[in-house]
């Protein structure tokens, strides 16, 4: 055998991945047990609450954006008109996009520009402007397949070698953990805090930042994840303002994980482009040599396209020769996948008041943001009534982060497997319930302390009654 | 700045991928400026045959595929049966392949597993059984999006460090060098013989792998691609099992890039994975050891999907808990774009002799292969007359290679410019013409040669006529 895990290298070894991990591989055999009719298990159904997958669960997609990509798939479809108006409702507005689309892409199947489709990028600059109030160029808008992929390519950049760190947010989602591995590169943990519902505080942050450049590590970047994931947090304007200020000071690339933007129930989203600009502004010169890039995706929100692999990312303040490189590093993997890449157009130019997608545009989307809401708000309300779970109130994401005490002998139980009571305790709830949730460990969290990660997608409150029953009998348990 | 070209990341620095580099950059440049109505340039439009794009040229997607993707993306489509018969003159398969899909993703808009939705592995398998006479196992299957997602993912893997080796072909697909560099693994480069149409000789190999376990080099994988790029290369069986035998005495990981392996016009494609199979029938237990990972593609072939990435990579004889670390490899970008796993199953799995869509298929196919194969030949021929270019017979892929023998004052021309001499060649073509074609320097050539790829997926005459009037003038210029 030439490739063995010792010989293989080992920083892939190394990275860790909780959210793909042992409890999902085991939670897709489950599935494909009930799907072949074993009446063994203790559950008719598995409910993967371990990722963000709407799709998978009860979201359905956009109306306009899919029966656009119908057109963009087989523009043959637009040879009549009248069949698709009259036989399947198609408005006049889908089959202007879907030309307009296809005149820019040509093909969907022909690669694009490295970088993504020109007129797309442009459509992401006019969104980013509407948002923020301030321009944005298409020239520094790249395509991606995912923000992933986007997050893939700044890091590949950012990190030259073990001496170089990135601040990362504890509890984080651990793409960024793994690529860090994956690039040898050293991860510098902040914690968030858990009693003001996981926002940033500076003065943690400026303690890990100095005890990390004390050790000698090149701090170079700070990720921000906004609304959080795993935490479902939502940054009031002042804790942006306070990270770009400190990143001025210090000098550091701000990474702005956004995909979660439009996933907003408390507050507002508060951009870190457009916070940016408001400090340039208001301070000219001050924040100039700020490096900023921010990401977004088609995969969340109310879109919910993960499956298409789509999202961008816009580079602010970056070196002309820096930008050259990235564009090389996207362009060896070709492009971002194009029907994705129209997804992000259709995202960001959606249908306007007036236009005659626009009602059921609305309606649609409004239905999945209060859906959102209301799942999230129940099953807030359930952990509420858990003895020792403990949950900060829902603000944006899909997710919510419940810390849960549990007992000595649940944590010796653990250990004497080789694992994390959250860990056990996920594994045991997947068993007894069908229901696939990531135990904090797997996103990091403050010493003692543990968690499990859960989506608010799946429709209903059967599950979460589930997950109430069998806590309580974990606890009776290990009592 | 924080970010310099001399404090990135050097591995991304140093990684070249000319395919989509300067060239490819000003192709753009000028195909914007036409667009914009700019008459000031010598040519009314940009050939990009600098990259193997079908649907950007003349290739038009498989009907049954794109029939199919659009049911897969508006799914209420399939709420009107008659219409989509009568009004669009979809077929029965159409309809029953799409909903068949539909039942195996759920929604495309939902990620999959992270190798890929389980009943697509199934299909690939059953294909390669097909395919190659020999049993094919879906476990050992793994979706990716396209196959350089593959390389990078394979290449991860095995390349431990500095001192890690792999041998790659020279001329190459430039990806295979640009992601050594970035993984800064060591390139083990061997020549292809030139004057054997760009076969493999196991002489050569030999030397380049010994020379470089002298210098300390860890040599561990073997680079194959056939049909080759850039060169058009089809290998014989023969060479396939020197290569199959080489790689077992030496205990080398066999990477078999077998994108092109419908791309074929003479004698027939022998897939490693076959032919492995044969050996390990022939010569019990002498080959049981060989770890062979192929990989395919929807971007090449008469699929030419390249815009919704897909492909997929088959593992033969890998160590299991190497194979857990490539899975949690690909999970790290969750999967690979859904509609592109749809497309590779439409490609292993087309409609069959006495379907509906069986005739149109069919008809589509080989009309594709015949008019590859009939612009090969007449780029072929057109090359034969250029004073100083030789190339060798069209075999397969999309490209060919030609050698170009250019006046020394060229030459000196070039290096004044800083630029090898089939730099400035290329530029002067794309500068003159606008056709786009990439320096051979760009793949590696043999020491004192020169060469330069195009595709041949150019419809029309009139291309291949202004670089015989471009290639006369450049050497009258520079004579």
């Amino acid at each position: 055998m030439r490739l063995t895990v010792d010989s293989i290298n080992q920083n892939v070894r190394r990275a860790q991945y909780a959210v793909r991990g042992e409890l999902a591989v085991k939670s897709e055999e489950f599935r494909a047990r009930l799907t072949k009719g074993d009446e063994s298990l203790p559950f008719k159904q598995v409910i993967s609450a371990n990722i963000g997958n709407p799709q998978q669960l009860d979201q359905k997609p956009i109306t306009f954006f899919r029966q656009v990509c119908s057109l963009l798939e087989n523009p043959e479809l637009l040879n009549n008109e009248d069949a698709l108006i009259n036989g399947f409702g198609y408005k006049t507005d889908v089959i202007a996009r879907a030309k307009w689309l296809l005149k820019q892409v040509g093909s969907i199947g022909a690669y694009s520009a490295s970088s993504g489709v020109p007129a797309i990028k442009q459509s992401i600059a006019t969104f980013l402007e509407r948002r923020d109030g301030f321009p944005a160029d298409p020239a520094h808008i790249y395509l991606s397949a995912g923000a992933s992929s986007g997050v893939n390519t700044l890091l590949n950049v950012i990190c030259a070698d073990k001496s170089v760190g990135v601040l990362v947010p504890i509890p984080q989602y651990p793409l960024y953990t793994a690529t860090l591995s994956l690039l040898n590169a050293t991860c510098v943990p902040y914690n968030l805090d858990e009693s003001r519902a996981w926002g940033t505080d500076m003065e943690t942050i400026k303690k890990a930042y100095q005890k990390a450049k004390a050790e000698g590590v090149d701090v170079r970047s700070i990720v921000i994840i906004n609304p959080g994931n795993p935490t479902g947090a939502s940054l009031p304007e002042e804790d942006v303002r306070a990270v770009l200020d400190f990143a001025s000071q210090e000098n550091l690339v701000v990474m702005a994980d956004e995909v979660y933007q439009t996933n907003v129930f408390v507050g507002k989203f508060h951009s870190f482009k457009g916070v940016l600009r408001k400090m340039q502004q208001e301070t000219p010169g001050k924040y100039d040599s700020v490096e900023l890039a921010s990401l977004h995706s088609i995969s969340k929100g109310m879109v919910g396209e993960c499956g298409h692999r789509g999202g961008y990312f816009e580079l602010v303040g970056f070196d002309a020769d820096v930008e050259a490189n990235i564009y090389k590093f996207v362009s060896i993997m070709l492009c971002a996948p194009v029907v994705g890449q129209c997804l992000v157009e259709l995202m960001v130019n959606p249908p306007k008041p007036g236009e005659p997608s626009y009602d059921l545009y609305r309606r649609e989307y409004d239905a999945i943001h209060e859906g959102l809401r209301e799942r999230a708000t129940a099953l807030h309300r359930a952990f509420a009534q858990m003895e020792g779970v403990e949950c900060a109130e829902p603000q944006g994401a899909m997710y919510l982060f419940p810390t849960i005490r549990l007992p000595q002998r649940a944590i010796e139980a653990a250990a004497a497997e080789g694992r994390s009571a959250d860990e056990l305790y996920c594994l045991r709830l997947l068993e007894a319930t069908g229901i696939c949730v990531v135990p904090g460990s797997g996103f990091g969290q403050a010493e003692g302390t543990l968690h499990f990660r859960t989506t608010f997608l799946a429709p209903g409150t059967e599950w979460v009654d589930s997950i109430i029953k069998f806590h309580k009998e974990f606890l009776d348990k290990y009592r």
